[in-house]
């Protein structure tokens, strides 16, 4: 890939015409959120294609495929590079799976082609998901403190890239109950930034996170929530707010789920019991 | 199905807790968008799933089908209805197509499963979707006035539910040259909405829509173009910010492209030519 340095922060620059309040026309340059998409190759086999900000490619494909239960760990994958086929232009990522790892083209055939924009595609059913990620624990040995949650939004915003930071793409972060940022991503799908941070946790060894907060930037919808339940994170934190069956999913998952996260107030979904004063 | 008139607008209620900014909790009472997930089975294959807002399902799956290129005409469709098999809720569209129409199961497999969320999904390539749909002729005999562009989102809010106004939900709309609105939909997804809309205009016999404007809620990316390009549509506009690939791909299937639509101004980042004083 030959990226410039805006381009590596998903960041291109192009003139536009803009009208004036008054009337007529002027020309300026604008920076806008690069789009392009990257097709995930398993084995040889295309298993899914997405529209994502180029960027961390191997993330994204790590954790899009932990997240569809393809890979369940690290050691699942024995390399994931850019594929030198004529023509892929750094947009194509080819994954090889260990030999213990079970891939075959018949499964990968049930799973079709599947979208990282939409977290149910190619699953039988959302019964499949809670058959391939267990639900947890109820008891809670894991408890964050409100201030702490309270501050994580501003914490995700001051690690971002300026661009981002005025909402032209979407941020995930992963924190630990202290409130540090362990890894910040961002995409202008939100989905794909939730999994280029499941991604590099799986690529560290880290998985499962599950003393551990995941916060989006925008809205939760069921696919960050079960993204999430697949890397054992018991809370979900997100700045706008959540649908119904992301609603529904984290009750049944065990998992805490916040929603306009906007100090000093949030709303809490289900699962109070990890908050604390 | 069996929804309540809140459902039907895509809306639902739930007793939430709310942290008070003194601290402490209260139990309210909070609207949220309703998402599930739409299985679209042609000739009784299933060829996508998509996490949409119920309602209007057939037209959803007409919009899709349309702007996959799966369906070509009104004349296409025989039959489409909720399928009656068991434990299907209302979640499942069965779409038949006349014997006319070239629908073969392996050209199905061609496109896998496909998500609405991702316009690129299980098509080969974007050069594919260029063969599919011819670029909008050059010559600018269609064109709007700048005054008639500019009220169009609030003509787009005003036809809206309270719930969508708020953003709970996209919005998506289809305006005749002098700004009177055609359609509008609503959904959780800005493609659904979008397939919503291009689906009732199929069903009634509207395409192609070459002398209308396509208005989204909030940014426009690569599928939201593609869309409106499968429609006919020559002018694309959003309330909020294109992608890269948006702008590239307007720029070469000759569709204007407008960004940040916030009276009195707004960007065009493709074939200004449409616009007039």
């Amino acid at each position: 890939m030959h990226l410039s340095e805006a381009e590596r922060q998903g960041v291109g620059a192009g003139s536009i015409l803009r009208r004036k309040a008054a009337g007529g026309y002027e020309c300026v340059t604008d920076d806008v959120a690069i789009e392009e998409p990257l097709e995930i190759r398993v084995n040889g086999s295309a298993v899914a294609t997405t529209m994502r900000t180029p960027g961390n490619d191997g993330e994204l494909a790590a954790g899009f495929l932990f997240s569809e239960a393809i890979v369940r760990k690290r050691a699942d994958l024995r390399k994931i590079e850019p594929s030198g086929l004529p023509g892929s232009t750094g947009n194509v990522m080819e994954v090889v799976l260990s030999l213990d790892a079970k891939f075959e083209p018949a499964s990968a055939q049930r799973f079709g082609t599947i979208s990282s924009s939409c977290g149910l595609c190619g699953k039988t059913s959302i019964e499949f998901i809670r058959q391939q990620f267990p639900a947890i624990p109820a008891a809670p040995d894991f408890r964050i403190a409100e201030a702490t949650l309270l501050g994580l939004p501003e914490r995700l915003r001051s690690s971002q890239s300026n661009f981002a930071r005025t909402g032209g793409i979407h941020a995930a972060g992963i924190f630990d109950q202290s409130g540090n940022l362990l890894i910040g991503r961002e995409d202008i799908g939100r989905h794909n930034a939730v999994d280029k941070a499941i991604g590099r946790a799986l690529l560290d060894d880290l998985l499962p996170l599950d003393r551990h907060v995941l916060v989006v930037s925008g809205r939760s919808s069921f696919e960050i929530v079960q993204k999430a339940l697949a890397a054992g994170i018991p809370i979900v934190a997100a700045v706008s707010a959540p649908s119904s069956l992301a609603i529904n999913f984290a009750r049944k998952s065990g998992q805490t789920l916040i929603g306009f996260l906007r100090p000093p107030t949030f709303n809490v979904y289900s699962h109070v019991e990890r908050l604390e004063k």
